[in-house]
């Protein structure tokens, strides 16, 4: 078993995989991986993209070792022909593989539970590099590696997401961060329904009063981080963080819903869990994608009954009970219909809480009157409260539907909010 | 003046600054790069972003070009003392730097024409490496270079992407292909509901048979992409893709669906309308995700009617009038649950075809017999087709619905292709 015996101050990341060379892709691991070592105090000194050829990779790791005294590698570790970053490193350090019948054995149970036979080619997944430590995935079939070879380490981490993280973050930043003193300390606030530029406006004196720390703004339609960041022990640091947060919060109040992972359909998912309310929902122009997002959280089935998507007019009247005058009178993308779909979702599926959607998502649809990106929101609970919100949103269709469920969820958590507040 | 004697084949990217190296910023400039350097002909073969210490700068570029005769870098062309990738390039190279009085000039009428006097530190950006040519900057005050020394060709341009794409554009672009004629030619093809493994091994005869080209496989949760490039004028390129796609259909015919910029939803859309059918959805684990997709396409009203999103098991049986004693004797997540949901999504919206998801996405909710992960997807057509799947998903609960969608919408291309070949 290999142990780091200190904390190495600097690193170097490198993602392995030809498609990360095209004019599409992005190395997103690369930014996960830097958030998470300066937590550990380690700076990211270089980072490097190449593609699967043998003399490419092995180049690539010798100049990310002599620049830096740890290599953070992703990719390249799958099961096929041109994965070789597990055996690129070995003749690098001129160590042997050697095949592990554990993980062999592992390896051929995970496909049997799936009711197939393992391919050939992932017999070589089970190849671990002399005297490394294996890595264990509990998302996919191909293990990691961290190896100690005269004064540098090398991590060996798969190049999708969803394996990387968590074989990062259990296994591997562990044992790295042993040893760890000052670090960078990182804290993220999340404002949902605002435009970046307003949140800006409001933020702009909370920068200036803390000069010396790192602070970003960054967006994604609907929802807007703020990320900041302090150094020094984690207590120093938490407490520099705080006096910030609290700045923030002095400015944007309610407008943060959650801190660092929490998400907004998480937010209100424990809202609603701790006030005993059940959620159902109708969409037009969203079609499904609101619900998509309260039901991503594990054991939503706690407070969410579920969803009418009603695309056509007909299906509005007949599953919600829209009364087909208002249809007639008011047109399917407005304020009348919008409050009729929320309660008749609320009534359809018994819930104490009915949030309605209903918009013109483009590109086609739109008229002078009712442009496209015009979209109505509106709520309906069973305590009498009702709200309604108007909106017009830029921007192509995927973006005015993710706009759009987030100033739902926004609405729903506003809702609950007020309500604790009148009932205490 | 430099003229560049032949195109080199392939370059590599560097990316200078600091902020580049934090955990919320990506170089975004190499993928502007990257495709008008393959419209040139010119491969990537390595991309890197480093700081702004000299050493860093002076090893990265050192080691770029051992990997390739062009190297393009963007940014530390600014007047602030830690832009010094000019000097760095100088010192590299063994060359001088020259005060040029005419960019000094320009400089100076550039800041009078904004009513300011030029600072001192500016007047460096005036300073040009001997036997260079300068690259006029359209948008900012930091010229670019282009040299060339001992077969290898270095491109310096500024960070900022309204400055750097001009410059490139305009002015380093036709200078390096003035000898080109071979482009790069890539195409795409789309493959939905089968393991990346599987998808291999089927294919590795197509690549065996077609050394010299550049091919790659990529996963994505339910979809596994070929990629695939050819050399040469459009016409020969084209030939040449022609021929690797005829050899992959043959070896995976109906399993692809897509090609290039084509999405599972859209082709699932078209063939709807191409065939006069209406869709139903009725959802329960993936909670209203597959109609997301379905209705991300724009004009979707024409052949989706709508969905039940049935989280509770009460809906189920209220809203698609599954039999109570079906969910007493078999459960919610069954074939047969299934099939009578499908049937009643297609009842309820009055559609021609009806699909159901219902399944165990996790992380809780998994018993011995039904483990997380297991899914059952049904159809149920006006025709009298009816199909059923089960499904037994690896991953956490996202990976297991975006999966389930990917093959809810492949069972229904696959039904409507059925269908047009039964008909015809």
């Amino acid at each position: 078993m290999v142990i780091i015996g200190t904390t190495p101050e600097t690193a170097s990341i490198l993602a392995v995989g030809s498609e990360l060379l095209g004019a599409t892709r992005v190395d997103t691991n690369s930014l996960y991986l830097t958030a998470s070592l300066e937590e550990l105090g380690i700076r990211v000194v270089r980072k490097a993209c190449v593609g699967d050829a043998w003399d490419d990779v092995l180049a690539e790791m010798r100049v990310a070792l002599e620049r830096a005294p740890l290599l953070v590698a992703t990719g390249g570790l799958g099961p096929t022909d041109d994965d070789r970053t597990k055996e690129v490193l070995a003749h690098l350090l001129g160590r042997r593989l050697v095949r592990d019948e554990k993980i062999l054995a592992s390896l051929k149970e995970r496909f049997r539970r799936r009711g197939m036979d393992m391919p050939a080619v992932n017999a070589k997944q089970a190849d671990v590099i002399e005297g490394s430590v294996v890595l264990p995935n509990a998302r996919g079939s191909a293990p990691g590696a961290l190896v100690e070879s005269g004064g540098k380490t090398v991590v060996l981490l798969p190049g999708v997401p969803s394996e990387m993280e968590p074989m990062w973050r259990d296994a591997a930043a562990p044992l790295l961060g042993l040893a760890h003193g000052a670090a960078v300390y990182r804290r993220v606030l999340k404002v949902a329904g605002m435009a970046e530029s307003a949140v800006e406006e409001r933020v702009k004196p909370v920068y200036a009063a803390h000069p010396g720390h790192e602070m970003t703004i960054l967006a994604a339609p609907g929802e807007v981080q703020l990320h900041f960041t302090a150094r020094g022990t984690r207590e120093e640091a938490e407490r520099a963080l705080d006096l910030i947060e609290r700045d923030f919060r002095s400015v944007l109040d309610l407008e943060i819903f959650g801190r660092d992972g929490e998400t907004l359909e998480g937010v209100v998912g424990d809202l609603l869990r701790l006030h005993g309310q059940t959620l159902a929902i109708a969409e037009s122009c969203t079609g499904g994608l609101l619900a998509g997002r309260v039901t991503e959280i594990g054991g939503s089935s706690d407070y969410f009954l579920g969803a009418a998507v009603t695309y056509a007019n007909a299906a509005k009247a007949l599953l919600l009970g829209v009364d087909p005058a208002t249809l007639e009178r008011h047109g399917a993308v407005s304020e009348e219909t919008a409050r009729e779909m929320a309660l008749g979702a609320r009534r359809l599926f018994g819930a104490t809480i009915g949030v309605s959607v209903t918009g013109i998502a483009g590109p086609g649809g739109g008229t002078p009157e009712k442009p496209v990106g015009t979209v109505h929101i509106a709520l309906d609970a069973s305590d009498g409260a009702r709200e309604h919100k108007k909106l017009l949103l830029p921007g192509e269709r995927s973006l005015v539907r993710r706009w759009t469920t987030s100033v739902a969820l926004s609405m729903i958590r506003k809702h609950l909010l007020a309500r604790a507040r009148a009932v205490r």
